[in-house]
């Protein structure tokens, strides 16, 4: 059954610039600070955020089984977990509401008042409380790169790798929305031919491009799921840049893992666009190279063709693109993902975040890192302004982007864009 | 100044058993369901729960800067929030509350019939909902016995280990309580001399003895927390059974830690001990072997005397005591935890829960782990109902049991204890 949200011949009333990322057949999901400093839950139709608890105040969603505090919340935890018929028949509504022989609220000033904003009239915060989040590493060219750069480029790829979506947990305390700045982070690192570690500043570091899944409430303590419904309890996506500092997580990683070198921060995209919005954009991924356990076999269109890019904006100058990926390059699957983290009865929550690991692409302009781009700093990439990076300098703004595109709609994720501040200074 | 709520003098009108875990200079925190199926913070003495919700309607806590629903909620969350000062007050009041001499409540049948309940009356809860959960891997011996077995017995700690208290970031979905119980988990695993993974149930499940620290909000994004103020952050702490299953560890932890091998559960002991009733236990760390790098460097007595053991009682027959260890044998201390793992601005919120590692002594009988106590299988430890374990079986019970001890007083953490179902098999 088609998605009535999806209609891609839908108009709507709200003023949209051409190539805008969210036409009336996006409707993401986020939470904002109105100007009148109330945290409301919303939507954007072009470059006008909608206040959802305001709508729904109003009688808009009536008919809908919503409590009545349901968009007036701080995160949207609570409406993921009434599950896809609910954000199904939400998205449904708003689409109707905006649809351009739609009169109702168009015509009706006082409730436009209420529930319009402009984009400088708020400010986009956390969309969910994140309970736990998870990183995988499942671009088979960035395993591949990092592998050949780390280790050993004949047996770059570990013996796990082509049989199990290699993931691991982060750090869900310092996940930031877009527009915060971090603090280069300090730690220890062992200089070249040292023996004894030495304390300082991240001298590399870097960006990941990545997308992450949010999820709602599913399984029990103990209980799988199976492949074939995992797509289910996915709500949506958003833009993930895993922020890593090589020479911290060069000198910790062993035996268990990257530590410090990732959990100063991650940012996201704030605007959650939904797995249903995706939908015209499904494509097949790679297909395995080695057969997989039944519990991972999938068939089908189970990737996106997401375009994506990466830029860097210097304190002086202006921004220069440093590589073009896509999502669809990834090996693993969200479904694989998830039934794989799941497969040993790990409980999943409404919130959770769930991160794809650096999107890489096949050739060295669609690399998702720094480490890859620069190829561990031995070809510094050049800026517009003339500088060179290789890897992230203080001031420098590094800015994600993803769209995807076909004859009929494009579907966006807006950005996100994090400035890059010297170490923190204590106040004496 | 000592803590009014240590007097190891004062007695209370609370029946109290010999050697009971829980006198009147305990006061632990804990959330229970009660026999009116309300959900409430509280606290025990003896075998006696109180309920701080009820008490504090009921006026017992007047003077100290309370909200009116502090204790009325599911989880101590807000409550760890309010702060060292704020715990001291309410542990110091609830010693005079009870303490023999009082008789304002001990008098009144009323008050005492909606405050004090009989432990059969009461289900205990998860004490915190845990933002993130860290897990460190800070005992020497441990280390190295892990070392030797999987690696190199002649460099069986790995060069960065006397630098950092090398940590992980765990799962926190699938902390739980003692006495849930856990179904064993399945995975992949890669038997011995093949070159292909298999599915299925693990054989290799084990328990890791371990203890954890509760914090409260600290430092923003990007702010260390200085080593000499780390222990004001530290709420109390909780024994803590690490779930682990070997074989699917083996085979999935390069390059990124464990993963499927550690988040299907992780359990508690339910009633959480603050670090203020700990005072009097005290003791120095092990010196460290090399010189730290300055925002590690402690000095005084750090560590805890805190006597460790564990248990596994067969479906038929009694408890086994296959491990006694002791807390004050970790190599690094929670100062040194908490303030490497802030040391890059990650942010610590209230609720989080931060793990030793596995707590292993210097003597066979003092490993944490039936991996270190069977010597990977090697030597099967007996039970007392003469059959033979090199890993837990299905229908075990595991239990932990921790306490300290000096010539006037106990202070007790009760225990943690679950019990092993076999495979979950879903529903038709």
């Amino acid at each position: 059954m088609p998605l009535k949200a999806n209609d891609p011949n839908r108009k709507t009333w709200i003023e949209i610039t051409e190539n805008s990322d969210f036409p009336i057949q996006n409707i993401p999901f986020g939470v904002f600070l109105t100007r009148d400093d109330i945290v409301t839950i919303g939507t954007r139709i072009g470059d006008t955020a909608i206040d959802l608890g305001a709508l729904h105040q109003l009688g808009y969603f009536k008919g809908i089984p919503l409590t009545d505090d349901i968009f007036l919340q701080d995160t949207l935890n609570d409406f993921i977990a009434d599950g896809r018929k609910t954000w199904r028949a939400v998205r449904d509504r708003i689409a109707e509401i905006f649809d351009e022989n739609n009169v109702t609220l168009k015509n009706n000033k006082e409730h436009r008042t209420r529930v319009l904003f402009t984009l400088d009239e708020i400010e986009m915060q956390m969309p969910v409380q994140v309970g736990d989040y998870t990183d995988f590493y499942s671009s088979k060219e960035h395993a591949t790169n990092v592998g050949t750069m780390f280790r050993d480029p004949d047996n770059a790829l570990l013996p796990n790798w082509l049989h199990i979506p290699v993931g691991y947990h982060g750090r869900s305390s310092s996940i930031i929305p877009s527009g915060i700045p971090i603090h280069r982070p300090q730690g220890q690192k062992l200089p070249q031919g040292a023996d004894e570690p030495i304390f300082g500043p991240s001298r590399l570091l870097d960006f990941e491009l990545e997308m992450a899944f949010i999820t709602t409430d599913s399984n029990q303590l103990g209980e799988p799921i199976p492949i074939e419904e995992a797509e289910s309890y996915i709500f949506g996506m958003v833009l993930f840049n895993d922020w890593s500092a090589r020479d911290i997580q060069k000198w910790e990683y062993v035996p268990l893992g990257p530590f410090l070198a990732k959990n100063f921060a991650s940012s996201i995209s704030p605007w959650i666009v939904t797995l249903d919005a995706l939908e015209p954009f499904r494509v097949e991924g790679p297909k395995p190279e080695k057969e997989l356990l039944p519990y991972l076999q999938t068939s089908g269109k189970k990737s996106f063709d997401i375009n994506l890019e990466v830029g860097i904006t210097p304190q002086k100058g202006e921004e220069t693109i440093v590589s073009k990926s896509n999502f669809k390059y990834m090996y693993w699957n969200m479904s694989q993902q998830l039934a794989h983290h799941t497969v040993n009865g790990c409980p999943i929550n409404s919130g959770d975040m769930l991160a794809s690991g650096t999107i890489s692409g096949p050739t060295p302009d669609s690399y998702g890192s720094m480490l890859e781009l620069s190829w561990r700093g031995s070809k510094p990439i050049k800026l517009k302004n003339g500088e060179e990076r290789k890897f992230i300098e203080d001031y420098d703004k590094v800015t994600m982007r993803g769209f995807c595109q076909n004859h009929q709609s494009r579907i966006g994720f807006g950005e996100v864009s994090t400035e890059v501040l010297p170490v923190f200074k204590p106040k004496k």
